[in-house]
């Protein structure tokens, strides 16, 4: 049995990529490939390319994201589902459904909120990288997201299609717990109800067009940091994080939410 | 110009699956493919197939993992390394240098514990998926190893060759910050000294061999809660959390870490 080079393109019914026979393998295109079946494709190290999207049509993406797959899920699928449209390989490679895990705080526990771990995900995957340089130009990245989330009344932006209307709240936290503890306290919505879901939506497609706007100005080489620490932490920084006296913790993150609130009748002890 | 399919078997240098001509298509075998260059694979969707695996071989793993990557990508690369060896594909398509970025409680914000985030984002792709199902029994297993966490005088695994002896603390969070803070306290060993990265790598390996001993317990289809919130949380919960009388937060943790603990003078409002 012989194929011609035509015959065999014909039957592959694929692109083919001009890299001539030397590349040839058998894969299982049309359908889902089957576990223990090895493909010889390699995935690229990060960082991944990226294109400049545009937040609006993320941001809609990103509210019905939610509504499929929760905060962590809507935000990174709405980027990497453009990203695979732009670009294609490698983003057509990641399992999205994974990244539902950042749901409710890390599957409903109420850490750190999920919207901005699908952030600091898709931030990561495109800036990043396992050495020094990348990884610490990308976590400047995500802590900007990161505090601009907890200083700003949000959700900042409205679907254009809500099933509500909503207020905005600050956090002041990157945490779920507080996050929906301060919208409850605003809203007087109940933190199961119908309205704090659809509250955690808009934030979802806040969150991720955000973090569009701030990739497209990196991707032009103009990226800066434009939610510093307060001044407040970066005061209780000087004694208790990295190269201070008490060297006693770390965070990013106002302190005030958990330490030395108004309510708490406890002051700082003595200096 | 002809090709008998011997020829092409020979040329193409790798692994024939044995689909015939109808699934053949060109791709970049023994190199890394290149973005925009689009092969013809689909990835399954979650749960993806699991192995039992050894847990001291991923917590050794882990160990090492953590020097290279830090916390988060410690505990996912131990666990999928494993399963790329165990079973390849789709565990090959990853990018694991991704799960860099929960280091530090994400991009070193001292938000969730990385050790936990890279566990949550391991245990859901074995065990999630986007239905109610999948997805809540997943959470279950992520919730009870976030307990474990934050209830365990931890690290409870000593590498087999580690830099330091390292002392126990428990942290009654799941967060980086609080965790760190409380073992800094008792070590008496400062925040970003060595010792207490040698901690993060003895915890990183502790949550990878504690995750894996849930997986396989899951697999031979045994697991059972063993890490319940506790009376006190559950009894807070009674009226905050969902369903009850103000519903007015959420929360799978122990409240008292920063709620009404005994060096706070305030007390709980009259009920």
């Amino acid at each position: 049995m012989t194929l011609s080079r035509r015959d065999l393109m014909k039957n592959a019914g694929t692109l083919a990529l001009g890299t001539g026979f030397a590349g040839l393998t058998l894969s299982l295109a049309g359908k889902a490939t089957g576990a223990g079946e090895q493909p010889q494709i390699k995935i690229p190290d990060l960082p991944w390319p990226y294109k400049k999207l545009d937040p609006i049509a993320v941001a809609e993406e990103a509210y019905r994201g939610y509504y499929k797959g929760a905060c962590g899920y809507g935000v990174f699928e709405s980027i990497i589902i453009q990203l695979q449209k732009e670009i294609g390989f490698p983003y057509t490679m990641l399992p999205l459904t994974l990244f539902v895990v950042g749901q409710g705080g890390v599957a409903d526990v109420a850490s750190v909120c999920g919207a901005l771990n699908g952030a600091a995900h898709a931030i990561f995957l495109v800036t990043g990288g396992m050495d020094k340089k990348p990884r610490e130009a990308s976590y400047a990245i995500i802590q900007d997201v990161f505090l601009w989330y907890e200083q700003t009344a949000l959700p900042d932006y409205r679907p254009k299609a809500p099933k509500y209307e909503i207020v905005k709240s600050i956090s002041g936290s990157n945490l779920c717990h507080v996050s929906v503890s301060k919208w409850c306290k605003v809203s007087k919505f109940k933190s199961f109800s119908k309205e704090r879901s659809e509250r955690c939506a808009w934030i979802t497609a806040a969150v991720a067009k955000h973090t569009v706007e701030v990739l497209n100005t990196y991707a032009d080489g103009a990226f800066k940091i434009t939610h510093p620490l307060s001044a407040v932490a970066q005061s209780c920084r000087g004694c208790h994080d990295k190269g201070s006296k008490l060297e006693n913790t770390r965070a990013v993150t106002d302190c005030g939410g958990c330490h030395f609130t108004p309510t708490m009748k406890q002051e700082h002890p003595k200096l």
